[in-house]
């Protein structure tokens, strides 16, 4: 009977049969757990039949159990856990940072005698903490450094990252963070925590389907996916619909309405615990925002101020299209210095130490540090930023009073604006810079923190500039540098992050909305200005990953609707018919290199029936050709030789002889040689057959009819091998025949409906439906007839402008300006393309290869 | 040549031909239109060729033109305009429906010295401006009627109701709703504006169309309308956020993310410009939010308060679900009572006067009124409710300094919470009634006040109950009813639209954020009780005004997993093969009535080749048996029979005549007789012959058979006839001929890739798909082999829980409860189908009869 797999239509990129195999009894050995379970709580019905009290007891007990069982697999019960589950992780996180960083402070605080101990201090702890970091992560698993975000982009589309979500990962994932956040280094939390969150869920998900049975559906996992991206950012800001939103927006491209109920769900419940957790344990006095601000609220800012927020957002989606640049900039240039890259590539570890020593130097507060308020941490400098009184009233900035840390801002010399100026160059490149290190970091709150400060530079000179505030009639409202440093931090993450949910965290994080017009506009005209210079630093994380992906189709690139299928689709598609022999079936595996090919009623026809995958056409290839059939067929032949030996062995010796090597010569002459093996293993075959039977080791289909030859005349003299030898030319015979019988599918996994496209379904709407079903390639047919296959490359490539449209260039709008930005970037995903072609094409022979996979699986 | 449809995939709604024929000729004529633009565009450029300053200048002025041209067809002109527009529309609605309230107010306080005179003017003016609103809308555009979020679910659902968005719909909506909300009934503008911003964008889009070539697309449509549904939430509220989401979850299955920038955009700027305009209008200072509240910042709630939320949240839920069943009620009844229901139908205006009269009597503030603050308008009293005052201080409702409108909750006689008591029972049962008035009219708005009525309720037992606030350790903080009035308004209005969203709102109207975990929590557990119980308001007209619709995958049904395609499909498909001939083509018609047919290779092989649409069909039988052909036939004839008569005229009559009697009858015997056409008719039809040639009126394929013989033996006798007769017959003939011959399909629009699934696709993923392409049904294919057929029936079958699955039938949670809210209009939804399948089948033969098109045609 057939098995019909209908999880082809969300396209898996199974990056290696080994990879698939060890699935496969992952899976095997998961049913037989389940089943276990499944035969103890039949065993538990049997008890219903049993007499007595003690019985009714059990009984009552054992549908208690089932009843908790069932509700086991409820989605909300899930979502409860994982919310809880993430809330302390990330509740113990921060604290253990908290620690961290207060353990910094006492070090450096007790050792103020003498500067040179104190700087040693300030400098080696971090070193050492990211050190540790570094290595810890690349030791235990070197998928957890970085961001995260990308790599669930990628997965939520559908491609099978399987190793990014393991518990090994999440244990690096976890630990590298809190060391590499406890350093203070201007690295985030957040796209770590999307990570974190979805490896939590992937985990969960597996524990919990020792329970249930609906914990293995793939569309479900995804949709938790989903979710837990949602709840990784909303408990790491304790911002559950910011969470939900921001999880949306830099993951997905299509979004179930119905997914949007567990984000905002489990966010909820996620973001609660963690703020309770801080109630409880003495820190607040009630549940608040993270960075509470108290703006006032009856005239939060006047009209004639939007200009300056308008100005804020502008220079934020400059300076967040920069950043973006800059951090990729430091990436390639790391790659292309082949010297110092082989240094640091030998010693791993220390490329962070280097820039960790850098960094640290540079802020040590009695050095470079006073000027920058380098003593602060990244949330003590939020929390300054956003205050709502005003630093330089009237143009001197030593009136202000200074309460707390916002003293640090204070330098005797120098004015709070070179301070701010100071401190927004050094952070942006020290940010870009050490968001590259591998560790798992992420960027958000780093340029979170600098839009904040480039917000309250903008909001001081405002202040400045109108002391009493722009209002003309009546009472007079000063300006508040606080809502401009606000305006600033959505501006700069949004830009950097292309977002515009990044208003909502703001709002979330800070606990007022009063600003709500200025933020939005900010945001809106940061992400204008970036999205048409660069891309968002995730996607330029998954560009220079080489993960597969397919580009954004951006603001008003109306030319998008003209272009038709017919004009990108590659008309050369490869196929097999359902007649077609074994033969062709070969010659296709040697010849393409896709992952699944066109099944045809017939050349001729052309109807398209359905798509088969290339693991499938091998096995096939390998069940016709494999060791089992070839025992059986040897076993009869061994029957017959024997009689024949008698019979012939009385004929002339040399004729034979003769006769067999025209033979392997006519055989030579009629196949394809395609590798030749080393005499010495054409030799060890030579000694280990044995045409008795059981124990023949034989050559693979056609690729050794060269050593045979080679063979045939070291040996011709040798004659006491030629009854061997014959047996050699048999088999290969039998090959022969074998090949040239028809293919047998029904022992295979057919996709009968693979998507379809029509020649005139526009680019725009083949976006939308590779996006929303995850496709990796959609044939394109007319009237069932296959005439040409559209895969993501095309797409790609149709979608970046380089495909001409009845004689005119597309290219989007600052195309030209885009291009030397990314153009780099772009020949790297097309090299990927060649390079994951080749390694393809490179390891075909290995698995298609009957007797060597023969030999493993003895 | 052939022409491809992609838009089939999307599977259109085609109502009737003569719909599709109109929309057919709209479209030649706008594309004449435009031709001529382009044309014109053309004649400027050969200015180029002049020479002379003056046309240098011109060409300047030429090329400018047709470079601001070109940008009218960019998103973000669009938009802003979109938005400019609907900001302006909201304003001015606004200011007249507060001149409206304050004529209203100005007349009772007019007359306080006579009560009856006072009651007359309160009561008349309401009825006055409600009629007039029923009236108008009624004569000008009766799709105004009715909030329009489930017409534009509809619509972005993929189905076509064109009228929906016209001008005078447009016109209607806009002054019916001005009139409707001015009259003071408890009416909301929110779903109406998501109409009227739809509305606006498919006009604007329509004229901007005119300009450039992207409007015609029809995917691009769609994204507008969904950014439309947007702006419409956004300007109305001032809550962009807001507005995006509830948008997007209201008339959503799955979002792209792409168009939720479109979405910010738009809402974002129109927004702004609506508050904006108040300043400018000196009602404001600055931008501040709508209802702006000033609850304390820094101990926004304790944590102890949160049961109560938690209890406002889930009696929320009840409520909201209570008030879905109520209002449908409220419509089923009133169909129901034929009776009545015949003398409202007659006098249309009567019922929304009598509901008026009757709410507006109990709203009577020296009456009934004085006990639920009657006095005060909708938005008035939402102001009083958000106050940050408490109103009973230790119990006692006397003690409260009351200014302003909140004087109006204070009654000598009765407490405070009776008041509140009375308002929102009152307010309840008067919400449901009046918006089934067919008026324009939305139900957030009532619902929102309700909800805050109910949360202030709360609010102010928990201040009586604790009048020092929970909070133990050192400062007293009060508690805050004003806080619980907003968890409150959010939750039940969030349980009766079914969404998350409105936590947003509230924030976003009220301007502080700071209960964002309670009003989380509450909408939340509201949604979880309302979706269990009910569904969503807007699902429920939908099901009521019996559109197509798809229900939700709800919470943790996750039995959905395991149904099959092929548990669901229909396995006897109506299907056609490529070598057909008319006469299954003619069968095929008259047996189905799906709107799309599968076209196959042949009954044997079963391959899918694609689908056709019915009307395809039909044009196809006509073309083959139509008017052009028949003509062209008789003209043949005409020739050869003017050659036979002068033969058969020397020959005997007698003989003739039986042949041909017998010639008749052979021909009856052999055909199925389907209608008779009367006498008179078949007279006509002789008279009309004229065996010569030109005007000859014939009969149509094979229903006249049994009247020509009736005619036969009616005219046997007149022999002046016998020609025409045989030349009728001739006629019929030649039909079965044509009906025999193999039908072309060159001319015929085939869509070559309709939706496949696999039998064992999963219900969950055939959800997914249907919802994500907007699908109305789906082949089900097995290895290109035809098996089955799924469309929106069955799906929703399964889904609302009526298939059995391995014997059990699989019913959601709470099903049984639900069933009794549900089923009537379930079976509604069922009865549609038929009756629309009966209309369909009835309307049929009219169709395709060839005869009476051709008359039409004439």
């Amino acid at each position: 009977d057939k098995f019909y797999s209908d999880e082809m239509m969300y396209g898996r990129y199974t990056q290696e049969l080994g990879v698939y195999a060890k699935e496969e009894a992952a899976r095997l050995r998961e049913s037989g757990q389940r089943r276990s379970v499944s035969e103890r709580s039949r065993a538990l019905d049997l008890l219903e039949y049993d007499k007595g009290r003690c019985a009714r007891c059990r009984i009552c007990t054992v549908r208690c159990q089932k009843f908790l069982i069932s509700r086991v697999g409820e989605d909300w019960i899930f979502l409860i856990l994982l919310g809880l589950v993430m809330a302390l992780v990330s509740w113990v996180m921060d604290f253990c940072i908290a620690i961290c960083l207060q353990a910094q402070k006492w070090m450096y605080g007790g050792l103020d005698s003498n500067v040179l101990l104190q700087y040693l201090a300030w400098v080696t702890y971090p070193v050492v903490l990211i050190t540790f970091s570094a290595g810890f992560t690349q030791i235990l698993a070197p998928q957890a450094v970085g961001s995260g975000i990308p790599e669930m982009k990628t997965i939520l589309r559908g491609v099978v990252l399987k190793e990014y979500l393991t518990f090994k990962t999440f244990v690096a994932k976890v630990i590298g963070l809190t060391c590499a956040l406890g350093s203070g280094m201007p690295l985030g939390k957040e796209g770590p925590f999307v990570h974190v969150a979805s490896l939590c869920a992937a985990l969960l998900s597996k524990f919990m389907s020792l329970f249930g049975g609906i914990y293995e559906n793939e569309s479900r996992n995804i949709e938790m996916l989903a979710a837990a991206c949602a709840v990784g950012v909303g408990c790491c800001f304790a911002a559950p619909i910011g969470g939900v939103l921001f999880s949306i927006e830099v993951t997905s491209t299509f979004f179930a309405v119905r997914n949007y109920w567990r984000g905002f769900f489990a966010a909820t419940f996620s973001a609660f615990i963690f703020r309770v957790l801080a109630v409880w344990n003495r820190d607040e006095e009630t549940i608040t925002a993270l960075f509470k601000t108290r703006f006032r609220l009856d005239f939060p800012f006047d009209l004639q101020e939007l200009p300056a927020f308008a100005v804020i957002g502008i220079a934020s989606g400059f300076g967040g299209a920069l950043f973006v640049y800059l951090n990729r900039l430091i990436v390639q240039f790391m790659r292309k210095q082949k010297a110092i890259n082989k240094f640091l590539m030998k010693k791993r570890l220390l490329y962070p130490a280097l820039v960790t020593l850098l960094i640290s130097t540079l802020t040590f507060p009695p050095g470079f540090g006073q000027f920058m308020a380098g003593k602060l941490t990244q949330s003590e400098t939020l929390v300054t930023l956003l205050d709502n009184r005003t630093w330089a009233k009237q143009g001197i900035a030593e009136e202000f009073d200074y309460i707390g840390h916002s003293e640090a801002w204070k330098h005797p010399q120098v004015n709070v604006f070179v301070t701010l100026v100071l401190f927004i160059v050094m952070k942006f490149w020290m940010s870009a810079l050490a968001t590259t290190m591998p560790v798992p970091c992420g960027a958000f709150m780093p340029v979170f923190v600098i839009g904040a400060a480039f917000g309250r530079l903008v909001g001081e000179s405002m202040a400045a500039w109108f002391p009493d505030g722009i209002h003309t009639d009546g009472t007079i409202y000063p300006i508040v540098p606080g809502g401009y440093a606000v305006v600033g931090a959505a501006a700069l993450s949004g830009a950097v992050t292309h977002t515009v949910s990044t208003a909502v965290i703001v709002f979330e994080l800070t606990g007022q909305i009063s600003h709500i017009l200025p933020v939005m506009i900010a945001v809106i005209l940061a992400n204008a200005v970036a999205q048409s210079l660069q891309p968002s630093l995730y996607d330029s994380i998954i560009r220079i990953k080489k993960l597969p992906y397919l580009p954004e189709l951006g603001w008003g690139h109306h030319e998008k609707y003209n272009i038709r299928v017919e004009d990108i689709m590659v008309r050369d598609v490869r196929y097999i018919t359902l007649n077609c022999c074994y033969r062709d079936l070969h010659n296709v595996l040697l010849t393409g290199n896709l992952k699944t090919l066109a099944l045809v009623e017939s050349a001729e026809s052309m109807i398209l029936l359905g798509s088969i995958e290339r693991a499938q056409l091998q096995s096939l290839l390998s069940q016709q050709l494999g060791r089992p059939r070839r025992l059986e067929y040897i076993r009869e032949r061994a029957a017959a030789e024997k009689k024949r030996l008698l019979v012939l062995s009385n004929t002339d010796n040399e004729d034979g002889n003769q006769r067999a090597s025209h033979e392997v010569r006519f055989q030579v002459s009629h196949t394809v040689v395609t590798k030749c093996c080393c005499d010495q293993e054409t030799e060890q075959m030579m000694l280990d057959m044995n045409p008795a039977g059981q124990k023949i080791r034989t050559i693979s289909c056609n690729r050794c009819f060269k050593c045979i030859n080679i063979c045939l005349k070291s040996l011709n003299a040798a004659k006491a091998h030629f009854h061997s030898l014959v047996c050699v030319l048999q088999i290969a015979e039998w090959e022969e025949m074998q090949l040239d019988e028809q293919v047998n599918f029904n022992n295979c996994k057919i996709d009968p409906a693979p998507f379809q496209l029509v020649e005139r379904t526009s680019l725009h709407k083949t976006h939308t439906i590779f996006s929303l079903l995850g496709l990796d390639h959609a044939y394109v047919t007319s009237i069932g007839r296959l005439i040409g296959v559209v895969s993501l490359k095309e797409l790609r490539k149709a979608i970046e402008g380089s495909v001409t449209v009845k004689g005119v260039k597309v290219r989007p709008p600052l195309a030209s300006f885009r291009d030397s930005g990314t153009s780099s970037s772009e020949n790297e995903a097309t090299e990927l393309h060649k390079l994951w072609d080749r390694h393809r094409s490179m390891s075909l022979p290995r698995e298609h290869t009957p007797s060597e996979s023969d030999e493993k699986s003895q």
